[in-house]
């Protein structure tokens, strides 16, 4: 029988007690060997739940207990759960965790702990929900040359865009009737002007391409100036203006990672993930193209790629080593995004006297799309030159 | 350093050698150690490849040497494919394979060859080709009770239809275009009479439900007889023909697995899969869906997912147990099509009374969608009563 523990007793907490108690059977099946959960950690009373017997107000209690080879860390934001996470790696007890923040900021420190220990520290929740992106990336494509990651990695922004698109509704709109159904935050910030995205791509940039890669080391816009016309006149160009989140690998093998909105050709899969659902599209030398998609948050999405790393952990007794990727103590291998380079959409002045092949002209303005690629720096040059009204890059 | 063999050089066997010559240092690096090819068995000469002194003719080179701990076996067809992997599994040689007739019609007894004797049968790539699927399935997807898979799982029906759809291409015209282009083979009965897509879902449902599904208990109906008017009419009520492979459990527990030409309602992300693209997409009651999109075929896509099996065999040293399902004695745990439930198109002649709501009425026809579900039964019923021209099931 193993015994494993969850920290946090929130909504992803909570949703990994509920999955597993529903699917024990199963779940053991799947580990090859008898399972239970022993505590979960939360300062809060459940007393009328059927495992209230489970619950710990003190973090040693786990620690301390031999009997412990995996947790699952559900608790979200840097601290206590860094100093928990940590801690348990330092005792050979394997971690799961769905707190994205926690592995931008600190998942080089604990993956070397896990390594240390002789242990694991698995993260599949942490970027896109349910949907498995992680494990797929270092296992099922690892003979792959993989030189580009894009993706939809969060579904406030893009239930807010579906809502734009579908509806017509305005952003504030969007916003507050996103709000209402619990898909965004009071305070939106994080989602709305892409901190979340970014936290996503900075964790597959990492596990891509080897090294750490911060939050704060990329370009990071949200979707908070879009307006409706830009996504009607977008749409009239065959166009989706989505929240992309992507990194590539550049010639000389410095990497661009970026969050920002971009407009997906309509014949592009990812143009098709409408509501709070993400998708990542992977490119690789081996496979050229291949697409992930499913709910990128919520209770049971969530707990279920949680689950599915404890179940990991438990089978793997030693340290998966192609899940990992180095400190990197100076950002020199990050491109600006003053390189990023692609065609791009502009919206100017109808008496513009510069406009590209296949301009759309309406009350809103003229709006175009590039025929060459131009780079984030000539495109804002160009934006300014033409006193564009907007301009975002495009999907290739 | 451990060394490999490859069985056949044909298309998917020569882009293995391709892709691992290519990729070498990085698949060393996720497989933790040296990597070699030290045989590649093919009847055929190869004088001017780089690698030419790999190959031989004689099988028991392979299967005699000790040294060789991981197989890619690419050579197609049950025999003598089904001896040599026997043998190799019985050997202690992990199997990876790309050869879903093998996996389809024997999957059961290798897998059980391969429990006995301590190593391992992977065929990530028998299942759409570049996709990561079976991995996803029973690792990533663990957690969760699965009671629905539904793919695209045939290349060249879906450039047909995408052909049909797109530029208004009758039938025959789409397939000749497809056999011009390599993507059908000169007797495409397989492909376009759905018996490939069928051997696909048999290996899916076999690992999501654990009892070996044959190809012969899978209806299957492939897309010959599909017209462009359906095509057509199907755009008008918000729907794209798809060939769709499907397994769901029922509430007894028996299975219904079944290959046809579905109607994907527009808003469903499969709709947008097109060309040679395939797709994936599973039900389960943590994730609610998931979709694993990608090249479902092709020399390097293949080879992709071959690679990837070969070093998670070379890594894992142990029989992965949770990729694996029991022989099945009997079938009846696999429901008859007949209980097959679904709303469902329908196309009447124009001047028959009986139409369903939103009907659209051309020179071809009336074409509705039922509002409520009918039995594969019930709709056979129907099309006679009101001698339908055509008849197919909506995706849910």
């Amino acid at each position: 029988m193993v015994k494993i523990a969850i920290l946090g007793h929130g909504v992803v907490g909570s949703g990994v007690a509920e999955l597993f108690y529903k699917n024990k059977k199963s779940i053991e099946k799947h580990a090859g060997c008898e399972l239970d959960i022993k505590y979960i950690l939360d300062l809060r009373d459940f007393p009328d739940l059927p495992y209230s017997d489970k619950f710990t107000k003190n973090f040693d209690d786990i620690l301390n207990d031999s009997e412990i080879t995996a947790v699952a860390e559900c608790m979200g934001g840097v601290e206590p759960a860094f100093t928990f996470v940590k801690a348990c790696l330092e005792n050979g007890k394997s971690v799961s965790t769905s707190n994205k923040e926690l592995v931008a900021k600190k998942g080089d420190i604990l993956l070397a702990a896990a390594k240390e220990h002789n242990c694991n520290f698995f993260f599949e929740a942490s970027v896109g929900g349910a949907i498995p992106i992680i494990r797929p990336l270092h296992r099922c494509l690892a003979a792959n040359d993989i030189d580009k990651v894009a993706g939809i990695l969060n579904g406030t922004t893009n239930f807010i865009l579906t809502k734009m698109y579908n509806d017509n509704m305005s952003f504030d709109d969007a916003l507050k009737l996103a709000q209402e159904l619990g898909y965004a935050e009071k305070d939106p910030t994080a989602d709305v002007e892409g901190h979340d995205a970014c936290r996503k791509i900075c964790i597959i940039s990492s596990l891509v391409f080897g090294k750490h890669v911060y939050p704060e080391n990329v370009y990071t816009k949200g979707i908070s100036e879009i307006q409706l016309c830009d996504v009607a006149d977008a749409d009239i160009l065959g166009h989706s203006v989505k929240l992309v989140a992507s990194v590539r690998r550049l010639d000389d093998n410095r990497i661009l990672p970026a969050v920002m909105p971009m407009l997906v050709p309509h014949e592009n899969i990812m143009a098709g993930v409408s509501d709070v659902f993400n998708a990542v599209l992977v490119y690789g030398d081996g496979i050229d193209k291949a697409m992930f998609y499913g709910r990128g948050a919520g209770k049971l999405p969530t707990a279920s790629a949680v689950l599915g790393d404890v179940i990991e952990a438990v089978k793997h007794k030693v340290t998966v080593f192609s899940q990992s990727w180095e400190s990197s103590s100076d950002s020199s291998f990050i491109a600006p995004v003053e390189e990023f380079s692609a065609k791009w959409y502009f919206r100017v002045p109808a008496d513009c006297p510069e406009i590209g092949e296949g301009a759309y002209t309406d009350d809103n303005g003229t709006a175009f799309i590039t025929s060459d690629e131009l780079s984030f720096e000539q495109a804002t040059s160009k934006a300014k030159e033409l006193s564009a009204l907007a301009y975002f890059p495009v999907l290739e």
